[in-house]
């Protein structure tokens, strides 16, 4: 006798989805100093369904998120993944956005605001789901003392780490972006800053362990995935892992 | 003897140009229903400098950004040119900036936000001189009566009309949207809508004269270039022109 | 007792990649009238390493790479990712290629060369895997007969059609391309071609079934995934399915 | 009495363009070491026109590329560019071409393919204009000695030199390129190879000055303009210059 139960992904293959990409749309999404952000998002929505359902109304999509008005938080997510299911009848049913976060920073490379491309799947088979991504560019400290009114010596832009977190409990992009900093910013991976170019030996596999390390002592993520990349002549090089504080969270619902 | 005066462009050889570029900022923009509408801009700053200048700052420039706090007017377009010019002893100053435009459009093709890209070019040198582009996507009326619930058909993308202007008296964005929109969703360009295909014949150069003519006819405008683009497969065709009201426009102060 | 069985993805949580991307590289593909074809591919080239595995030789992805001379093959495929998990230890093996392919097109609408995204992804664990991408855009064919040295008026670029296949036996990728188009160049689904356009009823949806019910028919495919895509207004609507021939092939080898 | 020596640019006003863009081709260009390369590349192809004529044929821009199939060097530019400007009853005609070159190099740093982006942008008036851009990426050097079979440890990405070139004798594109990487590549300029980073003072500025002092050096080049780019964290600093041997120089028959 066939064990059904061991054929879980060829069940999800007769499934099909359908719906709209690449909606562009302002939006205010949660900022921990100053409570919201305006921002400007681009939106996918779509929901798996059985092969043979026909003819699916996209511009139910439209309306449905109409309806938040641009106010993302994770209740309006919620009540746009139920809405989805529920009025188009699917067995599961995504929201992703991409936007540029901005935050003020004032340390000794930059004055002024920057940017940070974050991206969010929200999906609902059963339960809700929801994956928080951030890219974290990476930046040599400056080596110069700045001058007077000038801007520091600036060593070009070494590379970006890009982190997927599932939360067990909320956290605030900026702390997730600080979380990256603190690691690809500490003086253990620039000893030029202090010392002689010679005795730096920064590598994507070092920094993705020393990151690595980081996430894995938060009580707040159950599950991460995270890359390194340096931009090097030729090619990037790379090291990526992927974490889960359970076996559970390591079977997500998103199909 | 030399004729300096007949050396405009030689004379202008000897500039170097120096600035920051790619500066990633959330601004406000005037929004004709709404008063303002917050956006998402990425800012070039520059200035032009005698060959023999050295050592700008650099961060000035970003000083002179965070000042107006993201409050895109006139008034603090000339503000921040003015200061650039001042501050950096620079024979001229320019500032561009690149932003999505939403505008909310109930039509039979759409219901909800669509986004218009836009350029401004703000340059000072001895009076300000300000360039606003808009890219109008050109899509062709949807031919079959929606269902109810359903999102029309779409024919597709069916190009981009790029238009350039200097204004003698204020535009609003939307306004130059519907300019471009009153020729492109014309009946006269899609007899498709009510008649058979065959009859279809539109043109790049057929569009972009009619665009000329809706623009010239325009006293607000005093100078504009505009280009129409159609998606072909294997290649894109386009037809584009420039006009100007008088000799004088033609000169325009931009290096 | 725990059921090691039940445990595939946690295990592989355990696992880390390292390697190079974006590496630009002149290649060779097999072309099925011209037997080869010169273009230009991007690689990405990486392996899974257990996770306490630290070091890796990252020169010596592209040593590998560089004995191939952009000669892309099977056979060469199997050789780069048999000598990376030599010679680098690990559990798994992988090289991503990105290509523009070219077809030369003589149809009504096109005179001369059409450009198709092309992807490979080759993959090495205990077997050898390899899922071909192909991009094909979709446009509606011309509505007007097209005058002497004309190009035919052009309706626009309706949206794409995105297939990946992992073949039972070796598909040419112009083969690929043309099954594709049978179904998307069909009159079914242009009847504007013929008619008038109030008959044009094309939508995602019935676009993606066609396309699946043509791959599944074909005894050389063992899987498939594909999405139709259209560029409408305001936001692109899909439709996308999965198809496995058995359960084997639902669960491939990739990580 | 109108002078009409001073208003050429009004003149021009009056021209409209029309033409193909973004047409994907195979080509083959000049190569110094292998004689010849293959590569792909995107052309943009079209004509001045006076505002009166209508129903350019766009076809035969295709017709006219087939032609050359692909081989792109000085001659051929002229022949394109003169069977354009006949054919289309044109006042001026222009192609432009944007590729990738791939060079070889066996530094310290990459072992392997290197990629540049290039453009050609030829035109005819009265008399043939040939701009040739090379963009050459810059990294620093990497500061440790690479271990047995790893790669040297990358710096990151510092920025871009790009340069654009009128040449009065024929330059090679690896020519052009190493003139350019013999300065950013200096010594001077990456003093943190030999000493410590603290005293690395490299500047867009400075490094703009230097190229400008070795191509103004150069016999072969009668004008030029270039731009050095440095990536930095929140923006990109840069600095510009144009330079051309002579005044007639300085009043190219682009338009």
């Amino acid at each position: 006798m066939k064990d059904i139960q061991n054929q879980p992904d060829f069940r999800r293959i007769n499934i099909k989805k359908v719906g709209v990409k690449n909606i562009s749309y302002p939006i205010t999404v949660l900022d921990k100093e100053k409570k919201t952000q305006k921002t400007v998002a681009t939106f996918n929505m779509y929901v798996n369904l059985p092969h043979q359902f026909k003819g699916t109304h996209m511009s139910r999509f439209i309306e449905i998120l109409n309806r938040i008005h641009g106010e993302i938080n994770l209740k309006n997510f919620h009540l746009i993944l139920t809405e989805m299911k529920t009025r188009l009848q699917a067995e599961a049913a995504h929201v992703e956005i991409e936007f540029p976060y901005f935050l003020k920073k004032t340390n000794s490379k930059v004055s002024g605001t920057v940017e940070y491309q974050c991206k969010m799947h929200g999906s609902l088979r059963d339960t809700d789901d929801l994956v928080l991504n951030v890219q974290v560019p990476i930046y040599p400290p400056s080596a110069v003392q700045q001058e007077k009114g000038g801007l520091p010596k600036s060593l070009g832009h070494w590379g970006v780490a890009t982190v997927n977190v599932r939360f067990r409990h909320f956290i605030w992009i900026e702390d997730l972006i600080r979380m990256v900093e603190s690691v690809t910013c500490h003086d253990l991976f620039w000893p030029g800053q202090t010392a002689d170019l010679s005795r730096n030996n920064l590598e994507v596999e070092t920094l993705c362990d020393a990151l690595g390390v980081k996430f894995k002592s938060s009580n707040d993520i159950k599950w991460f995935s995270l890359e390194v990349k340096n931009f090097s002549e030729g090619c990037n090089t790379f090291a990526s892992m992927e974490w889960a504080q359970n076996q559970a969270e390591a079977h997500p619902s998103l199909v």
